[in-house]
């Protein structure tokens, strides 16, 4: 996109997301806000009634809405069913790096004399991209990334600085790997023996689908034999571990500092809370969702919503409870002498 | 600090602390140390009672400490209200980076040719800082740094090495960056339409008030819209990740592996202990403490200590209390199902 | 390790691991796989009683077992008491990496003058090795990395790309460490005065013993005074913290997300579980076990395992269970009432 792409007309975003205009067209707009922050060259958008107090307020040039709230909306209208889906795509629209990337080698990156290069490559500063690496059209190797010997990046991927991508990893098309995440660390795996710990080396690789997201400083390890696999539109976010042989299905999403252990599978269209923790080699269906925190060592063989832990409160009375908590097997069984004790007499 | 400012006499150390000296002003010392450890020729202290036991037998030239403990002390005593204050001001003098970095740009460094830099820059090699950014003076950028377009780092601040700054990041007086820390990378944004994810672009920034320390590969992810914001003399461990638009306020301070999910706002002066989750869209009163690894659901709108959790136990006592919290509410009302019952007999 | 002993024979192999062979030791293999996707070129194991299934039809050219499993496998027999340990150690024979690396330091590599250097070291593009590093024989510092000012490592480490080893770190023999990892940030040390924090430099270092292996995007931070000591064959998983001043005893094992809080003392031959935390100022014993997503913040005086937490259930099974531990303080006294109002009636 172009300095000039990055004002659009009304009209022009309203066909590029199928929306119905109520208002003026030509009215030319240069971003997004939200409701009350909107200054008069930038499209706000409703997509959750707890802002609806916001509308007749903004300044907005225009607002993304559902048909239903139209009546209210004080500017010019974007009608559309989903509209938190019309501001994911105009977002897009304005993106600041969006095509910022100008194809090309820096001087200062290492490429190896057999890399093979789709159309329009970018590498950046100090990158370094080994032997037997393939890179897909338009992909771009951010400053200062590490692509290992003989990995595959599909074509529009992007690597944001400072990304490693060890040896044999494969990733699919449109990948967006965030600042210091790590493809293909190896896997924890040591046999036991002598009282000492002996490294298995970890021979498998990684396979990440297409339009998978990974956000920074996250590790996703390599399999010990076979890979570790990620399917296609799964969104991963920041400081989350996927340990070796883990499999997460198509269309899953996993929230800040989740941590998978290995051989896991994680059905399709999941959703793990920040910070969930699954223990190794389960079978978690398709469609589970876990909350924030929660702990899961069991296998989930049916889809639904799944929890642990004790909600949070007043340090003093958490004292209190977690004291007896500990007393609880204790207070179960007490309880059951005192109903039969009620019952014989 | 040049090499002979790294030994000080104690009448020296006694003006730079404000503390009283009570001793040999002139004897120099090269150092500081624990009671137990420290040589003839380095300073010790004492700030937490527990460690009175060690004060008799100290081979310390010196020891920092409260007038209270002065009589007790065999040795110099340099007398402070706050010894554990007195011990901070003391480190760094002693600290072997203090002005260790030379001004300058490394030859490997790959600096944008319209980069704005203050006095005394440094920046080391195979670092990249993009075009338009601007490094106030004193301004230390370590090896392997990436610094995006756009981005503001102000005066006295230093990234050590491998710290990521995405663009249009700024960055106040005097941050501390930690090694393979990111500021900036994308929040975790999707529209969800059609049975898959619809990417977001995460058009805000990062703003980091004045004396933030990061630690090491912590996550602080830029806004969807509008900035996430960092407070001054926010202080954040290592391991931590920081949702987008999150707001941290003044003096506030996250122990490691802390996770604060989207648009949560957390007051100033709070502690959250190691590995504490704060869900999305909370509001965090002012002075409040979370204890470790405890998960908060809920908005806290009045300062105090919460925690969650039920402390650590034998596992076979374990595996029997948490069974029967599975069975907790049926407990609760089998036992008022007794209680009625007592009081209608 | 060359190209030509990447394929080995049977024989070779049995002699190598010390196996019994029964059967053909002429026969080449290329490699290692699990006993269902063993191709004929290949060696399968069984470790595990629960994969015995796959073993009669398995067509892997030879087969890793305990002796008493030998009769039921239909393919030639590599008999060694530990089958696991057999696999780890055939694992590394097969490892690509091994002996790939070239010795020499590539041209845009940035090496200080007065680094020591052993015999066959291999210094990958971009990396950076400050000023008065010791580097032993055959060690591999990877593309990206940066080795701060003063550190050592010891003979046969590899750093894998963009590792971070700070400034005044010493590594002992044959170190593992994974990408992104950083040892010797600053620990997280700040007294508290007036309202405001005043930083702590951290004026120790971290000591890594032999044979330690750190998983990718881990931390271990430099102590304050004094160092942080991992002991040998300590093993650490992907996105660890590990604080300052921690010490960890020989031949623990430290699963991923792991948290642990400065000055606590780890014993020897310890196992923590995935996203375990421990407070800081702990001692936890030799041989203790703690279990995935516990919190421990009281020492551990004897080896055993050890838990917390409520274990996952369905949601609306666990928000009924959860509001009834706010109130399980008052439920464990009104059944001590009514068993006093039992006994007394």
């Amino acid at each position: 996109m172009n300095q000039d792409a990055r004002t659009l007309t009304l009209a022009e975003i309203a066909e590029r997301l199928g929306a119905r205009l109520k208002g003026d067209g030509e009215r030319r707009v240069s971003g997004l806000a939200t409701l009350r922050d909107a200054t008069p060259d930038q499209v706000a958008f409703l997509a959750n009634r707890a802002y609806l107090k916001d509308l007749p307020q903004t300044r907005a040039a225009a607002v993304l809405l559902a048909p239903d709230h139209g009546e209210a909306c004080p500017v010019t209208r974007l009608e559309l069913d989903n509209p938190y889906l019309g501001y994911a795509e105009l977002s897009r629209l304005f993106d600041p790096l969006a095509g910022r990337t100008p194809a090309g080698i820096h001087p200062t990156a290492v490429v190896a004399d057999d890399v093979r290069l789709g159309e329009n490559v970018a590498i950046g500063p100090q990158a370094v991209v080994e032997s037997g690496v393939e890179l897909g059209d338009e992909v771009v190797v951010g400053p200062g990334c590490v692509v290992g010997a003989d990995s595959c990046i599909g074509p529009g991927s992007r690597l944001h600085a400072n990304v490693t991508v060890c040896h044999g990893v494969v990733i699919g098309h449109r990948a967006i790997l965030h600042s210091g995440c790590v493809i293909g660390g190896d896997g924890f795996g040591f046999a036991h023996d002598g009282g000492r710990w002996h490294k298995i080396a970890q021979l498998g690789g990684v396979v990440l689908g297409d339009d998978v997201e990974v956000g920074s400083c996250s590790s996703i390890d390599r399999g010990a034999l076979g890979d570790t696999v990620i399917g296609d539109d799964v969104k991963i976010d920041s400081q989350v571990q996927i340990a070796h042989n883990v499999q997460i299905g198509d269309h899953s999403a996993l929230a800040g500092c989740v941590g998978i252990a290995g051989s896991t599978r994680v059905g399709k269209h999941c959703m793990l809370g920040g910070g969930v923790g699954l223990s190794g080699h389960l079978t978690i269906a398709d469609g589970v969702q876990v909350t924030g925190m929660s702990l899961v060592t069991n296998s989930i063989l049916e889809p639904g919503i799944y929890s642990s832990g004790t909600g949070s409160m007043d340090n003093a009375q958490w004292r209190r409870n977690a004291v007896r908590f500990k007393q609880l097997d204790d207070i179960a069984r007490r309880l059951s002498r005192l109903e039969k004790a009620g019952r014989s007499s």
